[in-house]
Order: structure tokens, then C-alpha cells, then sequence
């Protein structure tokens, strides 16, 4: 299959030079001349409205943080239920995603001793609580802790002062996030009683950065936070001077399990309406901020393409799915109970977009879409074109939230936002409304709503199919 | 004298038309030409060190917040006194100062009912502790509240909402800080329960901006703080929605009264040690950050441009006097205090310049200086020039702590620095010292070493003398 799709890839990009095949010009997705007329008004209406912004502001001021299992969490689906009604959805649902429960009920931490003074940290999700004095141990990165002797931390608390890097596309979180994710267990292997990073983060603001982590099964987890990155800094100064000791308090761990909802809205179809095109956010925020950009905006601008869909004198061919997925933030369970719950009807979903990467302006539109869908997916591209938005095929991967069905077959695409700001928010109680620029939401409102349009509009399709290999969770995987 | 220095002002305007009567020459101040060859030097010298850099990194590491009265504050006394003797000053030593001490140690709040979440907050510097519940009542600016009628906050929390401005010159704090200093009273008269403000600040990060307030004499204070700016955005749109309840939980007060210290280092001067020039900062900080721009940034740079002059092959005819004033932020007690204890020698302060606007560039100098000191003000100010300092002759005032003196006749000097950015961090966690940038500070470092050695190098006064006039507070005041 890939192989043959790579020979129609070349057949096609020499498609004026050389005629197509019978056969090939049959399995042709294209998009009607109708539908990208109507798409281009739709577009500039799309980037003249400040529908995505209202309802990103309704979001993170009506409910605030929305921690998965929380208060805040249930009120955010109850909201995301009202809005789609009030949006003109012709089709609004809920389905249940269960998951344990963690929360943060207080935290604090100190040097110790002659430079005594309080440290701002958060805890990350999923450590448990526990108090915590000892000596502190810095390393540089990851690297230098594995590299750390046996038995070194012993009654220690391990330091990794890892400094992420910023860039447009958010590379720089995967070595970021790593630490947050893989250091407590090789710190705790080590002998560790605590831990403590440098927060995963672009920023220069006392706001630590929260995010999850998971401990190796068989360990004792032990205290892990993160350090806002002015502290981490000051904790690195005062190392320069001699032995440190810090005195950190975690109030928090997991306590049970919770059900929250994956909510769903559509917009029907006017020929295939069991057909659907995906598109949404996750409603779930950590708890520090309100949740602007992960993912308030996601939610709100794909509510909000998908309502000016439903605004046009006559709908698309297929059904528009906009869903506001549960908890992401602590293991993409309402991605995971999406794909498992719609696993029969991967087919009849067309293609899939999440928006989950703040709301900067987009720069790139990239897709999963095969060989026979390359002409459509360049189709789109050039609606999209007048937004500033480069075609870029080959670069990135599904959301993810969409990840685990992508990983199963399902068609995706990207539509890339310019992340370069994106990490001074992330995770801290920074990530507030007033971050978010009006004009760049609209924007990215105008791209979701051509490309959600377009695919639901083409006459084939864009190569989802349930896949025959065993289930891979990995990101960006082509058909 | 006003008129009488307004005269010789309008000669020495025409200098280069109109001869000096003698009487007027003799008592020109002037500065050998030797003097200007070794201050264009030490310029360049102190230009290309990081001194004044290192002093502000060990200070705000290794003592960190330092509040007036608190164990940081006591530590920050022994630094200072270390520090001076570290840096070679002749003489160093400490001069008591007594206030009434404030402390803080929790502080919380949140909107409750159907739109519950938190509200990032800090309680104004003399506040009182307590909690209060109650719906809150907008006002646009201080003009605002001060036209409600009169028992319409009965039972109410006050929220003035008023966002100050960004100027270089930090003009948008006096508006700023006067509704920190003036609305709670206003508030209390019209019956509110509590009080909150928009922070004095131009950022848009949670990180509330404390400060001090007072209340009316006759008034009971009541719990009174700042929300972070995000906050307030957040509670102004609430409030669009509908009435609001805020819950507010202050633990905080006065208790007692705290000794701290003045921290003064000098360089003795080789012609006349009695005589001084008096540079410096203020020595407390607030407590959320570490104080690096408010004001560790001050007593840093002066430490080392005294220093600095200190290493030499000559000292300066004057003394360089380095005073790392105590508490200036809850009152200007170490101000104070240095203009009682130094009245009688008034007049042997040869003039005075304080840093306590962060660490900017310095874009301006200025001073106090009389007709007959002008010329020699002048060739300060060409010294100053290439490092990007203009001469601006009638601007600005005395810093803090050298206000009351100067009220009593003090001549003083301003070196005004770029705070475009310094109400971003004033007052809040943020103030840290990753905020410095070394090449400003060494700017800084720079121009206040020249300032101080020409002004100790000077034949003639700069116009200090003990007012005969009743003691008037205003800032500003020329002799």
C-alpha cells in the first residue's frame, strides 16, 4: 500500500507532463469548483468575525480552570453543551471518559539554612505529597543524572536543570517534557526523596510550568515539582556557592477515579451526514491558569469554524464534528475513549484536526492525505494560501487528541500555529485570556473552517482506513 | 536666594556674550581639567566591568527578599556591611533606623458561586488581616469611586480598576500608586468591607504588585490588596456578566516595631574628608521577589562605582559616601532617618544622587545645581554623554531616600534611567535578578562613578545649604 501510494505520488507530480492512468484518474479525490468558490467567502467572513474569540473568552471567564475531574471540569462540559446549542449545532452529545483523579491542594518550597528564602514551584501531575528537606543535587540535563552513580541520590533531592529552547514549531518541548516525564523515576532509582526540574518552559516569569509525569511501575514515587524558571536560575546560584538544602511541601497526589466527557457537536451533512470531518480541542485545562491557549482557544475556534459552517445556505456534503476532547492533560484519555468508542466508524470519518497548540497565527497546512488525495489536499492549501499559511506536506502529525485513532488509520491533518510564545504559558497560571490576539484566532478560525469545509465538500476521500498492522502509538504516522 | 540664583542663571545663560562681573566669577564652581582626564577614564573602566553586576547577583542570591524588619532584612545588613569592606571602602559602618514592622504570611481569594476560581492576589503593604465575602463594586479610576455616594459600599469589597500607564519616565506611577495610597480610605468612607485594585503595573503576568497603603487616621482598615493584572481583566469581565461575590483571606499586619540599619561605606577623600558626595540605593525589598530592580539593582551600581572611584592612583578631594538606605519602601525611614541624624552636616554633603528606578540605561542627568554651579554641571554632563546621556537640565527630582534631606536643602543629582519596563516588575515575585541586563547595569555603574568623582573633585559647592524656609515635603524642591 505505501508503495503503491508512493508511485501514484510520482505519477502525480508529473501530472502535466505525463497523462494519468485510467485507473489512477478514478481514485482521484478532488474538490468541486462550487465548493472552493464557497470556501473563499467563507474564509473572509471567517477572518471578520470574532466568533472564536468570544467564545474563548466565555470559556476561560464563565468556568475558569477545568483540571480534569474537577468542579471546574464539569462545569466546562455543561458550558461546551450550552454553547454548541447556542451556536446552532444541529446535534449535541456527550460520552463518558473515566480516568484517575489527581489534585494539587497546596505546595510550597525553601532553601534551607544561610541564604534561606521560598522557591515557587508547582508539583507535577500525578506526584504524590509528601514533605521533603535535603540536600539538593544539580544536574545539567537528563543525561547527566542517568549518568549519575547508583545509590548517589540517597537521601538527596535531584535537580535537573535542563533550559528548554524555543522555536516556532514547539521542537524544543520534546527534550523539555522528557525530563519532566522520564527524570523522577531515574532520579528515585537513583535513591532520590525528591525531585526538582527547571520548568519546561520558554518563559522568565516566576509561573512554573505543571504538566504529568509517571513514575516507573515498581518504584516508590516520591515529591516532584517543577521550578518556575527564575527560581531554578537562583537555585543554580546559590549551588555556585556551596551545598544547598531545600525544603519542599507537596499537598497532592490521586484520589480515585473520575468521569468526565468527551462533548461532541455537529453540524449535518447535507449528502453524507454519516460521514464526518473532525475537528476540535480538549475542554480539560490544568488548574493554574484559565486555560487560554492549552486549549481554550482549540475549543473555541473550532466551535466556532464549525458554527459558521452551519451558517451557510446549504451544509456540506458530510457531517462537521467538532469535538471538545476530556482530560488530554493527563494521558489523552478522552482521545484514547474517542478512538475506542468510534473504532467501527474510522471509515466514515474523513479527516481529523485538533488545535492544540495555543492560537498564533497558522503557518503551515500539512496532511496524512495519500497519493490519490494529494490533488484535493493541494486544493485546500491554496484556499488557504491567502491567510499566509504555506503548504507543507510531510511535516508534523495528528493532535493529540487524534493521535490514538490516527494511530489506527485515521486520516489527519495539521494545521501548524506559530508556537514560538506558546511555552512562556504552557501549563502555568499564565495561560490566561488577555494572551490571546484577536486577529491571529480569527485567522486560525478561517483555516479551520476552509479546510473542515473543503474535506467535507471533496468528492473522495483523504485515505482513512483501519489499519491491518498491529496498533502503533506513534505520532504522525502515514497511511 | 530664588531670585537672586534666577539672576546669575540669565548671565551665565549669556556667558559667551556678556563678560561675568567679578563678584559672579569668584564664585563659579568649577573642575580642573585634570579631574575630567581621570573621570573620562574611569568611565571607560567602569563601562568594562561587570562589578556592579556581581554586587546585585550576591545580594538578591544570596540574601534574596529582604523586607524591612524581617530575618532577609537583618542578613542584607550583615551583607552590606561585608560587602563594603569586601570592595576596599575605607570606612564602613551602620546607623540605626526604627519603624513600625509589617508582616505577611498567607493570603488568598476567590470568586464564588457559579463561576468559582481564583483570584492571584497580594495584600497592600499595612493592610490588615481578616476575611471577607461580599459582592464586589467596580470603578473605572479613583475619580470614580470618589463620586459614589456615600454609604453605597456598605457591606461591599471596592474594586478600582484602573490601569497605569507605561512611560519611560515612569510618569504613569504617580496615578498608579495613588489609588494604591488613596482609595482604601475613600472606600472605607463609603462603607466597603474591602478593597481591591487593578495592580500599580504595566505587565500582563500574575504577578500582583504590592506596595504600601495607609489608611485616614480615625478610619478601621479593612483588608485591602491588589489582584494580579490577568485578575483583574478576569474579574472585569465577570462582572460584565452579572454580580460578582469575592472571597478575600488576609493573614498579615503590623506587629511591633523592628530595628534595622542604614549600611554606609566610604571613600575618604584626599583633600577634604569631611565634605561628601553621597550616592546609593535602598537596602529593603519587598517581599514576594528578590528585589534585583527595586532596588538591589541601586545599591549595587553605587557600591561599585564607589568602588570603583576607590581604586584609583588618587582619591577625590571629597569623600564618596555610599549609603544602602534601610526600609525605604514602607515609608522612606532610612531617608528620613539619614536627613535627622546628618542635619548638622547638611552642609558638608557636597550633593547627592540615589538609584532606585531599576537598572535601565540612563538616558538624562540632571540636578539641583545653582547658577553658579552650572557650568561645572555641564561639564558633568559632557563626561556623561557618550555613554548615551543627554543633559536635562530642570527635569525630575531626588530620589527617595534623599528627598527629605533635599527638602531641607540638599543639593541633589538625578541620572535618569529608562523605566519603560520597570513597572512590569516592580513590587511583584517577578523582580529578579535574570531581569538585569549587565550592559545597562554597567551603563549605570558607569555614569554614576563619573558623577560622583567629578562632583568630589569640584572647586566649589553645589548649592547644599540648610533651608531656612519651614521644611516642605515636596519632591524636586531647588535650592
Amino acid at each position: 500500500m505505501r508503495v503503491l501510494s508512493a508511485a501514484i505520488g510520482m505519477v502525480l507530480a508529473s501530472a502535466t507532463l505525463l497523462p494519468l492512468t485510467a485507473d489512477a484518474a478514478q481514485r482521484q479525490t478532488r474538490i468541486a469548483d462550487s465548493a472552493i468558490t464557497v470556501a473563499t467567502t467563507l474564509r473572509d467572513t471567517a477572518l471578520a468575525s470574532d466568533l472564536g474569540y468570544r467564545v474563548t473568552e466565555s470559556l476561560t471567564t464563565e468556568v475558569g480552570p477545568r483540571m480534569a475531574g474537577s468542579d471546574g471540569d464539569a462545569r466546562a462540559v455543561a458550558w461546551a453543551q450550552a454553547k454548541f446549542r447556542e451556536l446552532g449545532y444541529d446535534k449535541v452529545w456527550i460520552e463518558p471518559v473515566t480516568f484517575p483523579k489527581w489534585e494539587r491542594r497546596a505546595e510550597q518550597a525553601k532553601v534551607v539554612g544561610a541564604h534561606a528564602q521560598p522557591l515557587i514551584l508547582t508539583a507535577l501531575g500525578g506526584s504524590p505529597g509528601g514533605t521533603v528537606e535535603a540536600e539538593v543535587v544539580r544536574f545539567a540535563d537528563l543525561a547527566a543524572l542517568e549518568a549519575a552513580p547508583a545509590g548517589s541520590l540517597a537521601g538527596k533531592i535531584a535537580f535537573v536543570d535542563y533550559r528548554m529552547e524555543r522555536a516556532r514549531n514547539g521542537g524544543g518541548y520534546g527534550p523539555g517534557s522528557r525530563v519532566r516525564s522520564r527524570a523522577p523515576s531515574v532520579a528515585i532509582n537513583k535513591g532520590a526523596v525528591g525531585f526538582l526540574m527547571r520548568s519546561a518552559g520558554t518563559d522568565s516569569h516566576r509561573q512554573p510550568h505543571t504538566g504529568i509525569t509517571r513514575f516507573d511501575e515498581g518504584l516508590t514515587p516520591v515529591p516532584s515539582a517543577a521550578l518556575a524558571v527564575p527560581d531554578a536560575d537562583q537555585l543554580a546560584r546559590l549551588l555556585q556557592r556551596g551545598p544547598q538544602r531545600v525544603r519542599m511541601h507537596l499537598d497532592c497526589g490521586w484520589t480515585g477515579t473520575a468521569t468526565s466527557y468527551n462533548v461532541i457537536g455537529e453540524i449535518r451533512g447535507s449528502k453524507r451526514p454519516d460521514e464526518v470531518v473532525l475537528i476540535g480541542g480538549h475542554l480539560d485545562s490544568w488548574d493554574l491558569g484559565t486555560g487560554a491557549v492549552d486549549d481554550g482557544a482549540g475549543v473555541g475556534l473550532t466551535m466556532a469554524a464549525g458554527a459558521l459552517i452551519g451558517q451557510l445556505p446549504k451544509a456540506p456534503a458530510r457531517s462537521i464534528r467538532v469535538v471538545a476532547f476530556a482530560n488530554e492533560e493527563q494521558g489523552l484519555h478522552g482521545g484514547k475513549a474517542y478512538a475506542q468508542q468510534h473504532a467501527k466508524a474510522l471509515g466514515r470519518h474523513q479527516i481529523a484536526a485538533e488545535s492544540d497548540f495555543g492560537a498564533g497565527r497558522i503557518y503551515g497546512y500539512s496532511s496524512s492525505a495519500p497519493a490519490h488525495a494529494q490533488a484535493a489536499d493541494r486544493q485546500i492549501a491554496a484556499v488557504l494560501a491567502p491567510l499566509g499559511i504555506a503548504h507543507t506536506p510531510g511535516e508534523g502529525g495528528p493532535g493529540p487528541d487524534i493521535s490514538p485513532f490516527a494511530a489506527n488509520g485515521l486520516a489527519w491533518a495539521r494545521l501548524a500555529q506559530d508556537g514560538s510564545d506558546y511555552f512562556d504559558l504552557h501549563h502555568t497560571p499564565d495561560d490566561t485570556f488577555d494572551k490571546i490576539d484577536p486577529q491571529a484566532l480569527a485567522q486560525n478560525v478561517a483555516a479551520y473552517a476552509v479546510f473542515a469545509y473543503l474535506a467535507a465538500q471533496a468528492d473522495g476521500d483523504f485515505g482513512s482506513a483501519p489499519n491491518t498492522a498491529p496498533n502503533t502509538a506513534s505520532k504522525g504516522a502515514r497511511d
